[in-house]
């Protein structure tokens, strides 16, 4: 039986459709007038989901690759789930069989191109990569290691021979090996990172060298115990007339193993031991001394050496050609924020399904516990993270499919988009992975001691999913990268962009251009055209969100690009001082771009849905992004006139309100995030102080 | 050689002093007119500090209770530091033998009174188990759990005879055992809890059992293996002339195990096994099927029953009855917090240190590495919570205080002062361990990957940190609570508190009265005397940021209390509704109350401090942290006109410059922590890729 409490209907009587309180007639436009679902706001007790709904707004956040989704979730096993109480070797171990038993599966071979051995569907490996981060991380950064990094470096950067001879047995397992970039000391600055590969003349071969001890490859997964091969990142040298000629950063295959596992001459490896969590990788660092590889060692589609130890490459600037290899690299940099918004959805759905079977506190008329999401505090801790989880993982899967079509077609992409591309990938990256350790805090937070025991699996989210803020670039970094990237990106100017060249790109006409291009855009007229509140006042309008948000993007490009202007023809100490005073400023003018870029795929993907029910739920979710984004940076809004504090604080109660409505609708909001069921199988939610649930047969 | 680097003296010329930017001459009222180093703001590459001024903020930090934190720092030894890479057992084992050092150098006795055995000093019992909060946090939590709860239980709550029967052995370790008060289906709602305490007229016993599966107790620390007895929270029950009686929550003594470790008839533990972190601590849960305990089990402070089964209490009320015992528990509260905030302060000197010496992108003009403390954004993560580190610290320091002072003399202790000190302690803890959690996890991003590398400590510590926002009181049941105490703290009447009374607590006159006790004090009169700004528009006057915080948890406590007394006459469900709709603004006003509640301690430590230059200092960390509170919640100040829009901007400039002015002393100010040396002997401080600390004999 369901027994639905209406303790939470408080203001049922003002908030039956929260467009009402924002006294404006644009809730035709959004499509919101009328609720489908009079009873949201209802907490349904017996915590059963609606299933038809959810299967609808499933298909908006499967998107493209559903049919992928489901067989990879179909295929997925209980075995696959963070194990628990393992040592490290042990972890390690577990790990490695479950690899095996995906290479088995066929799954890596998605990731290649026929011509390679693969079955070449960028957009379906990626998918099956960001489904494992429902489980065991370990498992997902090991195949992303080896799959990801390792084969799509001599997948994307070297030449048929190479990508014939090593990888079927990368795509089996039979090699094993190591993605060799960061360097102890270098962290995020690839680009001058210290490790050489000096061409030597007389024998013919590369020398692959650490000259000093912060050049110490660090970090690297699978070097600790499993890898037999390094794509290793290093400064190229040739001698060329006897001059010694640098042509930056290439990657040289370095056999660092024998088949025993021991270490080759040359070469030391270190096991980085315990981490934060991750515990199944075996990240390790990678000492070399004066490592010999023959001349067919170095990875040559952007660079080659001939057998007179002549350099030539395709791409002139040393810079572009960095920047052009690194582009070949972004699937990696796609899968680390897909895993981690499939581990935060994971995360919101267990947190969620407690939330509506633990009771706190007796009811004072009822004498019932009341159950943990009727409290306004926790629908403000679940709920706008759920609304965030849906934007984003639209937007994922928007740069999944931008990806996967460059990868089909790349001759479509011309300069700009391309590096569009590449900008929202660095963006989503940094933005889903905070969301994710973010949420799953929270989550765990949220289950209280419940959350704390590892048999919950929250702890155990959260302990691997940190480093994904990390790794595949800082996120401070990349936001920054957003940033320089929307001053720099519309100067004609390509490539060996620094710190001194991105302030000479602040040219006058950023944010003109950023309006262009967005007001320009589909979306925007549509918008436009369908905004019935002409004082531009409904902060639950599609439209006036849409303005809103581009104008802060804009605003925030137009001040920092003027700022940095001052640095013009400054000495580069001056330079850097303008820049670095600006750094927050510019970070900001990132993740206001991430905003509004989020925002509108979601507002996309609203208009695209079909059922009318689950457009409704999304358009609902939709505002609760926006106006989660709102009462973030109010401040922000009120310093710059672009809101009243009347608005203001009307957006708080809307919020608010949104809150404890979709609340009534948690369980099947959660429901759609498809986590297989096995997953929920934990202690927490079967154990003594929860409500059961019943049987739907029985209801 | 020392090198300083003024690539961050940017803004020099307009920020040589914080308070130019104002426009304000009301410096001199805050003593930072004149600034003693000049050279603020200017990174020491060397990455030294100033030792002098050091243990002059030290002296600050470290209070009432100097001379036991040197004399426990002296005898802390490297085996302390959180053990890596140890499986569960073996952590168990080696906690224990931490432990068993812990008993044998008396520090235990402190926590107890000259008659039972102990030397009887509170203040340096909590500040010695706060200072294990710098190294392993399993260690600090079985000692809590061993002398603060269980210890402390029978100290507070038994007679005479049963403290001299069991605390020596709680003492020397001869006894472990249990704080068996959380159920699991019960959580935070402790004086509900179900395991019941039923009196047999017939045999003179107590019965002990879990009524239902919700009864269980859970996450209870010694429970799953060294425990032997379980201070074990339960309802009393007596039959009186037939009648059965309930007296509310009551502790009894419960033997749990044999001798040899296995679970006495009628009891059943279970191992929780793998946690989120303190994997030293052996948590697990109690299962009571009707056991039975001699009449003598019952620790009989606050209420007994004889032998003829007639119960009696020196307090009428159950739920003053209930509060009271609570209230004499608020050690483990106070000692959580303490050690959160030590972790905190470990991690803080952690990531400074690193900050100094570790380099990031060259500079353009040197073509040497920058520091990553030179990056503004680098800044701005780190200095803010170093300001709170110290204001915390400070306000931790006079709960240690307050609570000393009453179990030295509680009679001078009215209701209201000590109701206050209980308020605070939980405050305090919710404040302190959601600050600890959020500074680690920061500083661990901000150390990028070596962060992540279990070896360099910021993960273990996030780790076991984590569960401190959780027990001891959930911080957000916890800010609730401070937010229902000064709702009702004025009112007359006390005890059988419920979220009903509450609202009915909620009086016209809350906002006067808090008005009235704020602007009586000794501080408030100082300050307001000592300010020159007579517009009240400078943000660094020590007057005016008072004024501001002050007046922000007025205004928040007056409008929540006009929504709370909607509920009055209503039902219980009506008042329910008005109550939980207005939950996130009581929240807001407990934190409101926590930020001004803090910042007065800490303006009277600055007050008190001797040395002008470590004063000086002082007043920067103070600005920084108004100026980050005002930052973080600058929505409020413009939404309710306290500030404009002008100040609000002035007040982010302002927060940048003193986050670079003070980051030019940075290992000065993580220095006065005095985290024990040895904590800092960790590979990312020694190892490649960083720099080398010359030798300060050689500088």
């Amino acid at each position: 039986m369901t027994t639905e409490n209406d303790v939470l209907n408080a203001d049922s009587s003002d908030s039956t459709n929260a467009t009402a309180a924002t006294g404006s007639a644009a809730a035709d436009a959004a499509g919101t007038a009328q609720s489908v679902h009079p009873n949201f706001g209802r907490i349904t007790t017996s915590g059963r989901g609606d299933a038809e709904l959810a299967k609808s707004l499933q298909k908006i956040l499967d998107g493209e690759w559903a049919d992928t989704r489901e067989e990879t979730r179909a295929a997925m096993t209980p075995d696959l789930v963070n194990p628990l109480g393992l040592t490290m070797d042990e972890h390690r171990d577990h790990v490695m069989t479950q690899m095996q038993s995906l290479a088995d599966s066929g799954m890596p071979k998605l990731g290649f191109k026929a011509e390679d051995g693969g079955t070449g569907d960028t957009g379906a490996a990626l998918t099956s990569f960001e489904l494992l981060g429902h489980l065991d991380l370990s498992v997902m950064v090991k195949a992303g290691v080896q799959w990801g990094l390792f084969g799509g470096a001599i997948a994307n950067l070297g030449d048929a021979e190479t990508r014939k001879k090593y990888l079927p047995g990368v795509m089996s397992l039979d090699l094993l090996g190591c993605f060799a970039m960061t360097e102890i000391g270098g962290g995020s600055d690839v680009q001058n990172l210290e490790t050489t590969a000096t061409f030597d003349n007389e024998t013919g071969e590369f020398v692959i060298n650490c000259p000093t001890p912060s050049a110490e490859k660090a970090y690297i997964g699978n070097a600790a115990r499993d890898g037999r091969m390094a794509a290793t990142f290093a400064q190229l040298i040739t001698i060329e007339d006897g001059e010694e000629l640098r042509h930056g950063v290439h990657c040289l295959l370095v056999p660092i193993r024998d088949e025993a596992g021991n270490d080759l001459p040359g070469v030391t490896t270190t096991d980085h031991g315990h981490k934060g969590g991750l515990l199944g990788v075996d990240n390790g660092r990678i000492w070399f001394d004066n490592v010999r590889v023959p001349r067919e060692a170095l990875l040559n589609r952007f660079g080659s050496v001939d057998e007179q130890g002549r350099y030539s490459s395709p791409i002139d600037s040393k810079g572009a050609r960095f920047f052009t290899m690194l582009g070949t690299l972004i699937r990696g940099r796609v899968s680390v924020g897909a895993a981690a918004g499939a581990s935060a959805r994971t995360a919101l759905a267990l947190a969620t399904r407690y939330s509506l079977i633990r009771r706190q506190f007796d009811h004072p008329e009822t004498g019932k516990g009341i159950p943990l999401l009727e409290y306004r505090e926790h629908q403000r801790r679940l709920m706008p993270r759920i609304a965030r989880a849906y934007a984003y993982a639209v937007a994922q899967n928007a740069i999944v499919a931008e990806l996967a079509e460059f990868e089909k077609n790349p001759d479509a992409f011309d300069e700009v988009r391309r590096r569009e591309m590449e900008t929202h990938a660095a963006g989503i990256k940094a933005t889903v992975t905070g969301f994710a350790n973010d949420t799953i805090t929270e989550a765990r937070l949220a289950c209280g001691g419940a959350g704390y025991m590892a048999e919950n699996l929250l702890t155990e989210m959260r302990k691997d999913c940190d480093v994904f803020s990390t790794f595949e670039g800082d996120n401070v970094v990349l936001t920054q990268l957003v940033g320089k990237e929307l001053m720099g990106a519309y100067a004609a100017e390509f490539g060996d962009m620094d710190q001194r060249e991105t302030v000479a790109f602040a040219i006058n006409t950023v944010a003109d251009v950023v309006q262009e291009k967005t007001r320009a855009s589909t979306l925007w007229q549509k918008v436009v055209d369908a905004v019935t509140d002409r004082e531009h006042t409904d902060i639950l309008d599609r439209g006036n969100q849409l303005e809103l948000l581009v104008d802060r993007e804009e605003h925030l490009l137009e001040t920092v690009a003027r700022r940095l202007r001052k640095a013009q023809g400054q000495d580069g100490s001056a330079a850097f001082k303008v820049f670095n005073s600006a750094q927050d400023h510019l970070l900001q003018a990132g993740r206001a771009h991430m905003d509004s870029w989020v925002f509108a795929r979601f507002a996309e993907a609203i208009d695209a849905c079909e059922d009318p029910e689950a457009k409704e739920v999304l358009g609902m979710l939709c505002d609760l992004y926006v106006l989660d984004i709102v009462d973030q940076d109010k401040g922000w809004f009120l310093e710059h006139n672009r809101l009243t504090t009347e608005r203001t604080k009307a957006a708080t109660a809307a919020r608010n309100r949104l809150c404890t409505k979709l609340a009534g609708r948690a369980r099947t909001l959660v429901d759609a995030f498809a986590v297989p069921e096995f997953v929920f199988d934990v202690p927490m939610l079967n154990d003594g102080g929860v409500d059961t649930i019943e049987d739907p047969a029985e209801a």
